[in-house]
């Protein structure tokens, strides 16, 4: 048996058919609209689909006592093109993650410690949130408003997984105060008064 | 030629491989993910793929001076499944079409009448904006925040088309003040002011 | 603002456009090769959303001492059509997940208890595997066979992803010992002993 | 080892969670974009797997000399939504099957008996053709303009392969002499002679 | 709350992760079956996102009395992997598009001055057309022969969006007439006679 | 005629917009998850989109009798990026190919000589298997194990049409037995004896 299936497997180790199993991202090479360009199959390892900075807690020292950490194609090679990633969210206590999108894919949260309350917004206009306990899971549809926030005494910690290797985080304020997009603009389009902008625009570092 | 070929139009004929060519949304039939229900293809008209709603102005009477007249699938059931739609946009002076997002399809806009300034926010933070004349287009990737605001002194008049038959829309304003989330809850996930919220709930008929 | 926004709700609505924004299985309904027919939305609440049977533990009271439990469409029907779903994998020591293959989608796995060592093997017959501790993630390419050991002297659990909302799971001595194919066409497609196979039949209900 | 993962299967076979595997297509319940609703996988037998129409020669006993036999999922349900058709051609000798597109999907042909000279045509207006001998294969691009055509003196077969389970068939001549679309407007839109074109039409039962 | 937020805005722009949103084509880089590589987010300007080619009217100063200019992903790089592009079309008082397809995307036409007869035909060889007057759309399914004529007395003005950023375009007579294919090959493959063909490769530039 | 729509094919010809037709692949060139890099268009012929390598046996004169030969975008980067792939099955009296899957891709199996007994295993545990004669197609669904063994006196040839340009191969046995998995690593993942994995990793070249 070894000589034609050897020859087969000579065929696929000696072309590049078998690196279409999986694309490991090489963040060196070109990038196309599907993915990164695909590391050489010959080099790449296990490691390349492990990824272990999801274990240590983020640094919720800040003014939302929350941090997202992910796990991204950019920082997790080995699931470009795979369709899919994953990210930590860490809330302390009084910890929020404000309202944001994932213009690239769905979203599903699953609680590991603590309570969290969640929610997003349909195109419809209507909401939909729910106070989550550990083991509970909540799907997001791709591209609409979201929030988590810590709903219980202590720090609330979960896991949340991604229908695209890169999903994108576009956060609400920081899209509306955290550039140089100008005030009469943003009130122009948000109806927000000028006043509560430029308050905002001061607290993440917009200007204009 | 006529009998086999013939042969072969029965087969299809008979079938409904020839439905393949495009799937007329039937909406009052099961939907499904990849859109609604395919309308029979033998009651199938010239009708059903052309619209002749984004003839006539949207009512800018209001007080965005502004219409959005959505030509999706729930509207014009001939581009179900076919992975495009279309829209029609008015701009009295002054107008204003606020941030929102289209969480299921990226945009392109042509300015038929009038000048618009435009613009969108990437997840990377970075605002791209620009003044657009006649005959210009611009593209607004899947799932970003936009905006669109006349910048001349007269209606301006734009076409939309998107890569989506049911791109969705979600305006930030109403996703945020237009339903029954709660002041606090909006104010945790948003840092604005409380008495923000409020007066914008006022104007949009949000409630809690 | 509110007249013609409204007017757009309203159309909305009245329309099934918004449910593009998710498309929540109803299994009683037809289904299509892009998943089940959609819920109708306005019967769509919060809870189509939440899925909480992976809080409690699986019942590891067997001979592979571990438990898979799915939260793929069929389960957790909220997922229907977002290309992503979820699971729960409970290993008490000793506990083993035999080789197995989702045809579906790509799978990524976090250990939130205990220590497992997971690996896959590739077309080109490379084989990759680890041993993961608490917080590290893997990924194992769609359709690729794959294993889950527990590594440890306690019990270990794991959440595990997936790139599609009914990834499939094909256990492999199911597949070959678990039903009525006949032990000499496994014997002639494995080369597998014939007392072997009768062994396996035995303990997995197979026949012929 | 049975208990668990008989209740998994347990979960699965009462749920349609299995049937993603497969989709075999009931032709008498609604289609939606991406193909027909799911024939009960618990009425699916191997039969629906297996299609037995392509193994008798066409009739080619007509003036083109040829006769196409699609098994497309209209023809051979199994197929539904697995991206892939098949079909057989026949080509007596002289044989031709004359310019066509296959609008939604890509084609490979296999030459298992004569001589077969194959071509299509670019979008750069490109044209490649070759005399495919016995076990050549070629591929057509999706919906670019090809044809085939018996380069022997003795009967052609050969089996093509789709990347689509309903990849349609557009046959030029039939496009534009076989129906009732005006003379004047099939002149105005190809600048063809109206003598030329009422000549075709007659043959092909066209009218107007 | 910059603090955390901003690393991960650091990590963003760090890597490419933010170049998701968009890939903005780079013309002169590896190109792959999904589109163009991607320009450097970093080099990225809203001009890459903004078209003026389609401002001014094409040259209809020729036999068809028509021009189409395109702004596809070849021309107008940013739509590269968004799955949409544009075009306008101009046709002077008895201006022709001739019959053509897109192999790679549906279209949605617009009229936006004059009154244009369009149409197109199906794979069950159904003729769809009708004339459109300014507002008007009508969307010609992905692959099938459509085409659009000056149904006025004045000139005409359409602007076409396509459901993909390379549909490509194949004009039915250059196809036919306009490239070296062998007139007996023409002929045969599509029972013009041969003094038809003959005379139209001599307007068409075609040889053989 | 000429002049505008030379334009347009020089338009296309100077640009790169052509080659979305197809991507022949560039096996020299960065791969991506999509496939591989496309071939400069202007260096592509005929002989791109043939391929001989299927018309002569494979070879069987070994331990199953059979041989495999793939036309996968590897081996005919024709079809990178099209979405289907090819290949020829050859099967003296006795062969055997053992159980494998495609991870990538459906298969649709042709018969062309003698009498073939294929089969597959569905998620749910049920084999579908049938015995197919000269002209008879059976479809396999993405990524289920699969065989096919020779049921009569003589040799057998079958043609395999996939779904993908790379659907990938493994091998049952290669992927247990044929590389460095610990043996007693497949005890447990397998449930097999360790005399029987010890005495096919001696057939098959496998170690540990």
């Amino acid at each position: 048996m070894i000589l034609p299936l050897f020859f087969i497997f000579c065929l696929f180790s000696s072309s590049h058919a078998a690196v279409q199993d999986f694309c490991v991202g090489d963040l060196t090479a070109p990038q196309g609209p599907a993915g990164y360009s695909c590391k050489n199959p010959s080099k790449v390892t296990v490691n390349d689909f492990v990824f272990s900075g999801l274990g240590t807690p983020g640094n919720t020292s800040n003014l939302i006592k929350a941090a997202v950490t992910p796990a991204f194609a950019a920082q997790f090679p080995g699931v470009n093109g795979l369709g899919i990633s994953f990210g930590r969210l860490d809330l302390a206590p009084g910890g929020v993650v404000p309202f944001h999108t994932h213009p690239g894919g769905s979203e599903i949260l699953v609680v590991v410690q603590g309570t969290i309350l969640a929610g997003f917004v349909s195109s419809a206009n209507t909401v939909y949130f729910k106070s989550l306990k550990k083991g509970d899971i909540m799907v997001f549809p791709q591209g609409l408003l979201h929030f988590q926030v810590n709903a219980g005494g202590s720090a609330a910690i979960a896991f949340v997984s991604f229908s695209s290797s890169s999903p994108g985080l576009q956060i609400l304020d920081y899209a509306l105060f955290g550039n140089n997009l100008p005030t009469e603009l943003v009130a122009a389009t948000t109806f927000l008064d000028t006043a509560q902008i430029k308050k905002l625009k001061g607290v993440l570092g917009g200007t204009g």
